[in-house]
């Protein structure tokens, strides 16, 4: 099988992986857990696994391998770098508003934020994604960037960017087992422990499993070197660039 | 600074936070968790986080970038392969052993066995560690395997490797914030809830992060192509190798 083709496969996967997320945990917190508000309660906790999952995990996946389809790399590379810039942008104002569902529902009963290990883990995780995107915008779209800088950049731009999905791929597994110890309990009213594995329990597991399944696939893409798109740019150019020549 | 330098200090690196990641665990466990038994108890269970850190991340990781270290790439590979090999079935006992605390721990008091996402991902990070030795054990020590073999699964191999890592990493942090949610609870007696950070808690956080970092390091120096063992044999090659010639 060709390589070409085994990218092809790979990205279909990781696109049908990341629509299986977005589905799972729009479900389990439709369905499973009330629904979704914003007014400190437990609804508003609701939108919290939804962006983050959507936007730091399935949109930052997406936004991380535009590069690598090969269809685009006959073209001038600025449009797929404002789509890059674009899609990680949207991924991390997801992610802040997701931020913002947890500290507002913590802070309605005063609870405390920032202490357990998944919110270390997933608070890094943001963190670092900002200072890439400010990093990566200034390095790589600002047409004063020296080409020199970029060459030196690129390399910790991709690692960086690996990192951060490794991050974001422990505290959603971190997040969704706590979630699930803190809601399924046998003492609550109607409710099923999580240790007799619940319809719930399942969904969001197999949640937790897909994420798993969709970092792996989408650091697979982003680290084959065969997949990378090559650096100089090709004869039959038709368009000029609208901020500078792209070569890095 | 050379690409040989910045792989020396990295090497060292994730030695340190390997180190450090042991240290971590067995003083958490010793000092905190009121050390080991191997009775059914919870002292039985403490050696569940210490046997998995240790083995399945931090000796995993020792084992996983050896072929990295370029003095050795002067030398025969087949001493090399078999510390590769031994180091990781040295890891993979471990990681049993530790599996063994936990069922025994949980079977004592009639508890329910894998049912929460870190066990999922436990589970299926040690059942693909197994596999992928057993594979690698055939495909790249016995002298019967042919070299397009050898060929074909030396990625899939260094693919592999990666990805447990990555689910190990997610299964320790998904593990460890599961027990401080457990056992830091402020209506246990002399306990101090998870949510005020005693000591235990900061201490294991720092735990979880320097896991994550040592999963970092190990998976940049495995994955950066420019440290990867050269693959045609040296000239000045001195001693034949034990089984067949080695180049894949």
């Amino acid at each position: 099988m060709s390589s070409v083709l085994i990218f092809y496969l790979s990205y279909l996967l990781s696109l049908a992986l990341g629509l299986a997320c977005v589905v799972c945990v729009c479900v389990w917190n439709s369905q499973w857990r009330c629904g979704f508000a914003w007014d400190g309660s437990a609804l508003e906790f609701n939108w919290h696994p939804v962006l983050m999952v959507t936007g730091l995990v399935v949109l930052y996946g997406f936004g991380a391998v535009v590069y690598r389809i090969p269809l685009t790399w006959g073209q001038n590379k600025l449009p797929w770098k404002l789509l890059h810039a674009a899609l990680m942008l949207l991924s991390l104002i997801l992610a802040i508003v997701g931020l913002c569902a947890v500290f507002d529902f913590h802070n309605a009963f005063k609870g405390p934020n920032l202490y357990s290990l998944h919110s270390w883990i997933g608070i890094a995780a943001v963190a670092l994604f900002a200072m890439q995107w400010v990093v990566g915008f200034a390095g790589f779209l600002l047409p004063c960037s020296p080409p020199t800088l970029r060459k030196l950049l690129k390399p910790v731009h991709v690692w960086l960017g690996g990192s951060i999905l490794l991050l974001t791929v422990a505290a959603c597994i971190s997040g969704i087992n706590e979630k699930l110890f803190f809601v399924l309990k046998a003492n609550i009213s109607g409710a099923q422990a999580y240790s007799s594995l619940p319809p719930e329990a399942v969904l969001a597991n197999v949640l937790g499993a897909l994420i798993v399944a969709f970092g792996l696939v989408v650091l697979k893409i982003l680290l084959n070197s065969e997949w990378q798109r090559p650096d100089s740019r090709p004869e039959n150019m038709t368009y000029a660039p609208l901020l500078q020549e792209e070569n890095e």
